[in-house]
């Protein structure tokens, strides 16, 4: 820390990412990246063409890009804000709809960046306790007077809130918008995103990072209605209006282009999914019902540093928090079917090891 | 504007970017671009194999990349940030830097997003004239209770403040952090890069847009003393700390491989620039001494905004920001000898046809 920087950030803890080693040496399942390379749509539109014209700024509206996502999801171009990953747009959410005055709340335990934000802009943050089966209960964010921000499926639980629930949510703060964040809903939730034709105060955040294997190119969207879509084009404006380089911009209309691959490559991650919880439970551990690309497991036999750290040893990454009420689950990326038979194996071998690292 | 957004922002006006057209159909003098495409060792770089990664998280440190900047300019791979371009890390100092009780101060004609930055985070700004001839009066700067915020050379003009008056800003104003600009260094100017080692204040701010033929690719870095860098990482892990693209960092690192390729294309576009310069001359225009990528021009025979108009009709499209104080200038990109021939000829039948678009 310099002696220039603004006192009010002097006890700012800004967000820890997930272990990123350049070397890939690890089976990686730290991140929730997709085991899947791009489709070979992207591959083929990556082209010296494109290089070509990497002198010159790309669109700063991305109204091709625009255009697609908004035919896919059935909503206009004005309903698509387009941003540098899904961060970057709950970054400018916090900004533009929360201050002294206006606060936010979420789940206790989910997405550990949205505190991060709230303390960033000085935002009161309420975190809401989950149950104690590590589902959220609708009720507790009905009529408050502050930002609601929701991950469906949830983060690292990958547990799913039903539609009904999250309406009831909407419904009952209409003075306040309403974040769904559904970074992980293709892998097998309901996403909302038709809600939006019903009330304006709905945002509801994606990224092309986790189902769409694009977390190394950047880029992430948001459905709203259009004051929404404003609000968030202002701060981005007012900021860094071309926030999003040439190339992965067209590498998101090839991949849109491209929908049913990706939605295959979900399927099949689906199924590992299923899979591979069976055999954890089959080994004595206790998964969550996961919708999402990742299971959040325990089990009596290992403490979850203790596996975090065991894995690691033999070569394959899991996340590990740390964190209270958590401190005995890792989150585990779903993998190909071979890293999930690595990750088995290893974990077997922990477990007849006596389960210490 | 929704009726969600924060209070705050009812006022705020965002930065209007230069025209984007994505039909190449004019010859696009408008927005600094390099007319000239990444070097070959970009082209070879982002190939099948880096596309075939893009399912990873980018390392978010940067390590490769910073490390390369390191060596070209003579510091460690700690005195070096790197960003999603130039403005990005504009954004982060004014949020670092200034608040309710630290301003910032910068030339009342300079480049358009420094207030828009100040009004954004409510910081108190204050915009000092430019000499009667366009140059920036090193007095005005120093001294002050504010950061200080100087584009060297400055843009639109052009002009280029001498090393000894930037050092002297930087010295008189040892508790605030002084910015320095050097977007368009590359095209004539001396960068003020080593004074980095005297002093722990000077933050300067460069970008791969311009020289390095990459503004589609958005990659912007800084060069300052470890604490200032600690803080503008410390806001870019609190918003989105992967901000910058798996390709952009490969092709920023063949980009630093290849610098001579780079630096041949600045000789050649500041060779064209004194051939442009002295051929406005010629036929009556009053041309500012650029050392930049551009020249600020204007004629007593057209207005600025019937030049601009009049060559856009014509297929040329170059800035215009009919502003007080410089709305009889047009800020004309410099772009290959064949362009700038078209420019010139545009021009000379403008003013036949009596000036008027």
């Amino acid at each position: 820390m310099s002696r220039f920087l603004s006192a009010r950030f002097a006890g700012l803890e800004a967000y820890t990412p997930g272990e990123q080693p350049q070397d890939m040496q690890y089976v990686k399942l730290n991140t929730n990246e997709s085991p899947y390379p791009p489709s070979p749509e992207v591959f083929a539109r990556i082209n010296g063409d494109e290089i070509g014209k990497l002198q010159l700024y790309p669109d700063p509206e991305g109204k091709i890009l625009r255009q697609k996502l908004a035919d896919l999801y059935g909503v206009m171009a004005e309903n698509i804000f387009l941003s540098n990953g899904s961060d970057d747009i709950l970054n400018f959410a916090f900004m533009a709809f929360c201050d002294e005055t206006h606060g936010a709340m979420f789940p206790e335990i989910s997405y550990g960046f949205y505190s991060v934000y709230a303390d960033l802009y000085g935002v009161q943050a309420k975190q809401v306790p989950l149950q104690a089966d590590f589902t959220i209960s609708a009720a507790d964010y009905c009529k408050n007077e502050a930002m609601v921000v929701i991950a469906n499926p949830n983060a690292p639980t990958g547990l799913e809130l039903p539609q009904n629930d999250i309406e009831k949510i909407i419904q009952s703060n209409p003075n306040h918008v309403v974040i769904i964040d559904e970074a992980y809903i293709d892998f097998g939730g309901t996403s909302c995103v038709d809600l939006i034709h019903k009330y304006d105060n709905l945002l509801v955040v994606q990224t092309f990072s986790k189902s769409r294997s694009m977390a190394g190119a950047r880029l992430g969207f948001a459905i709203a209605s259009k004051g929404i879509i404003e609000d968030l084009n202002k701060i981005k404006y007012s900021t860094n209006p071309y926030n999003i380089n040439r190339i992965t911009l067209a590498a998101g209309e090839a991949a849109v282009d491209s929908n049913d691959y990706y939605m295959e490559n979900c399927k099949k991650i689906a199924a590992t999914r299923e899979r591979t919880t069976k055999e954890l439970r089959e080994i004595g551990f206790m998964v969550l019902d996961s919708v999402a690309n990742f299971i959040f497991a325990k089990s009596d036999a290992i403490s979850g540093a203790d596996l975090y750290a065991g894995l690691k040893k033999k070569g394959v990454l899991v996340r590990y928090f740390g964190k209270e009420k958590i401190k005995d689950f890792v989150r585990i990326t779903i993998g190909t079917d071979e890293q999930m038979d690595v990750l088995l194996e290893k974990t077997k071998e922990l477990l007849a090891e006596g389960g210490k690292a």
